[in-house]
C-alpha cells in the first residue's frame, strides 16, 4: 500500500520562505525561472516520480540484481533500465545541467526540490540520477578542459550515460590518504589507471550506454596521504566503441537500497583522463561530494515524509480503544479512531517536526548554492558559499540519522503492521539507513563540522551564523504568538556560544577532545538550526494569515518541536561538556 | 563472518551480583541448582546454540519459508527442523519445565540465562521455544485442569510438541475487548472455536508433530470487552489423530525474524478445552505474556550483545587514519586502528554500557520471579512479585528499544560494512526492530506501569523500589571509587521521585495526561533503573578485586554510563514536564 504524494505545497512555502523569488530576481542566469515557473517543473517532476518511480520501488527491492561474471554485466530488475530512459527523454537528467551543453539551467534549488519527490519514490534509482548529476556538476566546475566538458557533458545531461564516484578501496574508505589505485601517463596525454574499487553505485547496470567513472588515484610522482591524489575521468566504452577494462568485479549484498549495484569495480590499465590539475583530485571530489552529501541529508527528508504518510494514512483508518478522554468518545462504536491517542500524535508530531524543518534547512541551502555561484556581488556569492560549507556536513548527518529515526518512529504509529512489507515503512527504513554510513559517515561529517568548518575564516562562518540566529530570535520575540518558541531558542543559542567557544579552546590543546565530543557537538547545533529555521518558517507562515492551515499547522508543529525535540541538546550539551575522559581513559583491552 | 560468543562470565557475574546463590539457599524447590550446577548448564545450552543455531541463523534469514495452500503446511528452511529435534532430544525445551511432567525442574533465572544465547544466535528459533515455554508456564499455573496438564505438558516439555499464544485478529491488536473469535460449548465438556487470528508467530511449521494453540475467544454468555474473554486449547491434532480444522491461511512477509514463520490461524468449528475459569482468559494468557514480556527485552539484550561483538570484531582488525594524540600513533605504519579513535570507542561503551545494566536487570527479575514463586515465606514472595510487575514493562519496552538502537550504534562502528550482509549486524537490526512493537507495543508497556503498576497497593511497589534505589546509593557513596556516580543517580533519582508523584497527581484529574508522557516517564524510570543496576553490579565486581579485569572493565564502562547515557533522563523528565498540551491541542486535519 503506497500512500506518498509530494508535499507539494510545502516545497513551494519553503522556496519562498528561503528567499527563492529574491535570489532569481537578482541572478541574471536564472531569470526564466520566477516561483511559478520553478514550481511547475517540480510538480511535473513529482508527477513522473509518482507514476513511473513509486511503483517499481517495492519491485526493485525484492528482484536481486543479476551480475553475470562472463561479461561483467549488471542486470536490474525489470521495468528499472526503461523507467530511466523515459526519465532521461523527459529531460530529468538535465534539469539543471548547464545550458551550453545542452541542460535545461534550473537553479540548483529546483534541482534540490525535485530531488525530494524522486529519492522519497525509489531511492535505489535516485542515485544514480545523484551520482549522474554529482559528476555534471564536477565536470562543469572550473578548471576542467574544453575538451573533456563537451566530450561527457552533454551525453552525461540528455541521461544517455550515467556517472559514477569511485573513491573507496578495501583498506580505505574514511582515510583516502591510503589509496594505491595508480594512474601512468600514456604518451597522448591520457593514463592508464590499474587498481580496485569498493562500493561503487551503479559502478555497472543495464540504463545506460556508456558509463563514465570518476576515479581518484595517484601518479607516480605523487606525494603520499591525501595531496597525492588525482582525479580521472574513466569510461566505460571509449571513443572508438571499444571496451575500456574497467569492470565489475560483484555486487554486494546489502540491507537495503537494494536496486541500487553496488559493485566492485576492478581497472587493469584502463584509460582515463587527468581531470583538472595533478594532485588536486580531492578539489574534483569534493565538488561532487558536497553536492551528494546535501543530496544524502535529503534522504532523511524524503523517506521520512514517506514514513509519515503512511503511518498518517494507516492512523486514519484505525479503531483501537476507547480515548482516555470520555468526552472525546466517538457514540457508537466499540473503538475511536487511534488519532486520538495522545501517544500517536505525539509520534506522528516527532516526525513532522523534525522532517519540515529539515527540508526547510535543505531548500535554505540550496537556495545559498544557487547565490554562491551566481550572484553578480563578490561578497553575497562569499557570504552564501561559508553558510553552505558550514551547513553541509549538518544537514548530512543530522538528515540522516533524524530521518532514519523518524522511519522507526513512523513503524512503531503503525503497530506490527509497519513490521510487514504490506506497507513501505520497513523498506524505507533499510533503505535509508545507508544514508548514515556514505559519503562520509557521520562522525566524518563532524569532524568537518568542528575541525574545518568552525575555524574557517578565523570563525566568520560561525560567527556570522550565530549573528543570523540572534537576529531571527530578535524578530521572533516581537510576534507574542511565537515569543515563547524564541525564548527557548535564546537559551540555547547562548549555549551553543559557550559550547563552541570552550570546544575551540580545548581543540587547540587536545585534538582528542575533538575526536570525542564532535558527533555530540553536531547534534547540539543541528537542533538550534532547526529551532533557527523553525523561527523562520513560522514567521513566512504568518504571512499567510492567522486563520490560514499553514499557520496554524506550522505553530502547532513548532510547538512540539520547542517543549519535546529541543530538549534533546541538552544532553548533547552534557556530553561535549563531559569531555574525553570516559572514552580515552579506557584500557581497551577489556571492551 | 560470526562472531558471537555468549558471554558466560558476565552472566555468571549477575547471577552472583542479583542474589542467585543465596535464593537457591532458601528454596527447597531448587536446592540441586547452585550456581556451579547453574551454570555448567548454561555453559552447555551455550555450545549447543553456537554449534548448531549460529549457523543456520543468515540461512534462515534468506531463504522463504514454504507455504502450501493445499496443505496448508508450512515448511521452514533446512536443518532448522533437525535442530529443534536435537534441541528437543538433549532436553532443552524442558529445562525449566515441572519436574512432575518430565521437566529438568531448573530454576527460572537459569532458563533466562540460557535464553541469551539462543535469541542472540537464532532469534527466529528462539521464537518457538519461547512460545511453548509461556504455553508450559500458563498450564503449570494454578487453576489448570490436572487432565490439560498430563495431556499437554510432558509433550510439550519433551519438544515433540510446541505452542502458540493466538491473541491478534485484524481488528484488535493492542485493543483485545475488540475480539470476536467465537467458542461454543460442545455436550462433551469441549468447545468448538471459530475466527480469524493473525500474526500467530509458529502458528504452523515442520518442527513438530503437533502444535497447540493457547486460543482467546468469547463464550455464548459472553460479557462484552475484555472481561468476556476465555482461554482454550486448541490442538492441531486430536487425541485420535485426526485433523483438528485450525488452519494456517498465510505468512507474512516482513521486515526480519524471515525464519519465523508469522501465520494467519483460521479456525472452523475447531474442537478446544477451556483453560482456567470462563471469562478469566486473560489471567492465564498473562502468565504467558508476562514471560513473553521479558524475553523481549532480554532480545534487545541479546541481539545488542551479538552486534557489540561484531562491531568490536571489526574494529579490532581495521586500520584508518592516524591517532589524533600523536603520542599514541603506531610507528610503521601508515594508520593506526580505529580503535584509538574516540569516537569509536564512544560507540562502542554507548553499546556496552547500555547491554551490561540490562543483563543485570534481565537476571534481577528472573531472579525475583524464582522468588515469588517458590521461596517459603509469604512476604517474601509477595514483595519479589510486585518488583517483578514492576520492571517487567520497564525492561521490555527499554530493553527492546535500546536494544535496536545499539544494532545501529554498532553497524555505525563498521562503516559501510555494517550494511552489508557480510557481516550479522544488519540482520540482527532487522530482528530486533518487531520486538518494540510485539507482546504489547512499547507504549502498551508505559501504559501498563503508569496507569496499573504505579498506582498498585496504593503505590507500594514504586515506593519499595524507589527505597532500594535509595539504599544502593547510600551504600555506594560510602565507596570512593563509585561515589560520583551514586551521587548523580541521586540527583535523578529524587526527580523521579517527584515527576512521579506530579504525573500520579495529574493523571488522577486527567487521563490524558497519561496517554501524552507515559511513554517519556518509562524511559525516565528506566534510566535511574538502569543506574541502580549498575551501582550493584559495581559493588559486587569490587568482591573481585581492585586489580581484577572485572572491577576495572565494569568501573570505565559504568563511567561512560553515568556521564554519557544518563543525562538522556533529563530530555525524558522535561518531556513529563511539557504536559500533554502539545499534543491534545492540536487539530488532527492539520496533521
Amino acid at each position: 500500500m503506497s500512500h506518498y504524494k509530494t508535499p507539494l505545497e510545502d516545497i513551494r512555502f519553503n522556496l519562498e520562505a528561503f528567499g527563492y523569488t529574491e535570489n532569481v530576481h537578482s541572478m541574471p542566469d536564472f531569470a526564466d525561472f520566477d516561483l511559478d515557473t520553478a514550481m511547475g517543473i517540480i510538480e511535473e517532476f513529482a508527477k513522473f516520480c509518482e507514476g513511473e518511480l513509486l511503483p517499481l520501488n517495492a519491485k526493485g527491492d525484492h528482484d536481486d540484481l543479476v551480475f553475470d561474471p562472463k561479461d561483467y554485466s549488471v542486470t536490474t530488475a525489470d521495468g528499472f533500465k526503461e523507467a530511466w530512459a523515459a526519465y532521461a527523454a523527459a529531460g530529468w537528467s538535465g534539469v539543471t545541467g548547464p545550458v551550453e551543453y545542452g541542460g535545461f539551467g534550473a537553479p540548483h534549488a529546483v534541482g534540490v526540490m525535485t530531488g525530494e519527490s524522486l529519492i522519497a519514490t525509489n531511492k535505489s534509482f535516485s542515485m544514480c540520477d545523484g551520482l549522474s548529476k554529482g559528476l555534471i556538476n564536477a565536470l562543469a566546475a572550473g578548471g576542467v578542459s574544453e575538451e573533456l566538458k563537451s566530450t561527457y557533458l552533454p551525453k552525461l545531461i540528455s541521461g544517455e550515460w550515467t556517472g559514477t564516484m569511485c573513491l573507496t578501496e578495501a583498506q580505505c574508505g574514511t582515510d583516502l590518504g591510503l589509496m594505491t589505485t595508480k594512474a601512468i601517463p600514456n604518451d597522448d596525454g591520457s593514463f592508464r589507471l590499474t587498481g580496485s574499487k569498493i562500493w561503487i553505485s551503479f559502478g555497472e547496470h543495464d540504463y545506460a550506454e556508456n558509463i563514465i567513472h570518476l576515479v581518484l588515484a595517484r601518479l607516480p610522482d605523487a606525494p603520499s596521504g591525501i595531496k597525492g591524489i588525482s582525479a580521472f575521468i574513466v569510461p566505460k566504452f571509449l571513443d572508438d566503441g571499444s571496451r575500456n577494462p574497467v569492470f565489475c568485479g560483484g555486487l554486494e549484498h546489502k540491507m537495503g537500497i537494494n536496486a541500487s549495484p553496488t559493485c566492485v569495480i576492478n581497472m587493469e590499465e584502463a584509460q582515463g583522463w587527468l581531470v583538472g590539475a595533478p594532485h588536486k583530485g580531492m578539489r574534483t571530489m569534493f565538488v561532487m561530494m558536497n553536492t551528494a552529501r546535501l543530496h544524502t541529508g535529503l534522504e532523511g527528508v524524503a523517506l521520512g515524509e514517506h514514513a509519515y504518510q503512511a503511518a498518517l494514512s494507516f492512523a486514519k483508518d484505525r479503531r483501537q480503544s476507547r480515548a482516555l478522554d470520555k468526552s472525546k468518545r466517538e457514540a457508537g462504536v466499540a473503538a475511536d479512531n487511534i488519532l486520538v491517542h495522545p501517544d500517536v500524535r505525539r509520534m506522528l508530531l516527532n516526525v513532522k517536526s523534525t522532517t519540515e524543518p529539515l527540508r526547510g534547512l535543505g531548500c535554505w541551502i540550496a537556495t545559498q548554492i544557487d547565490v554562491a555561484h551566481h550572484h553578480p556581488d563578490a561578497a553575497t556569492r562569499e557570504k552564501a558559499s561559508g553558510l553552505v560549507a558550514l551547513l553541509t556536513p549538518v544537514i548530512k548527518s543530522y538528515g540522516s540519522e533524524r530521518g532514519f529515526l523518524n522511519t522507526s518512529e513512523a513503524m512503531q504509529v503503525m503497530g506490527g503492521a509497519g513490521f510487514t512489507q504490506d506497507w513501505p515503512v520497513e523498506q524505507l527504513m533499510r533503505d535509508l539507513r545507508i544514508a548514515m554510513l556514505y559519503e562520509g559517515t557521520n562522525h566524518i561529517q563532524a569532524l568537518d563540522l568542528v575541525g574545518r568548518k568552525l575555524p574557517m575564516n578565523g570563525g566568520a562562518l560561525i560567527m556570522g551564523f550565530a549573528a543570523e540566529v540572534k537576529e531571527g530570535i530578535k524578530a521572533a520575540a516581537a510576534d507574542p504568538a511565537i515569543a515563547p518558541f524564541a525564548g527557548i531558542l535564546a537559551g540555547y543559542s547562548k549555549q551553543l556560544s559557550t559550547v563552541t567557544q570552550g570546544l575551540m579552546m580545548s581543540a587547540m590543546q587536545d585534538r582528542e577532545v575533538v575526536g570525542a565530543v564532535a558527533s555530540s557537538y553536531l547534534n547540539f547545533f543541528a537542533l538550534v538550526t532547526l529551532g533557527h529555521v523553525w523561527l523562520r518558517q513560522l514567521a513566512h507562515a504568518k504571512t499567510y494569515g492567522e486563520e490560514s492551515a499553514t499557520w496554524r499547522g506550522k505553530l502547532q508543529t513548532a510547538r512540539f518541536f520547542f517543549e519535546s525535540v529541543l530538549p534533546e541538546a541538552d544532553v548533547f550539551a552534557a556530553r561535549v561538556a563531559a569531555g574525553k575522559g570516559s572514552v580515552t581513559d579506557i584500557d581497551i583491552s577489556l571492551l
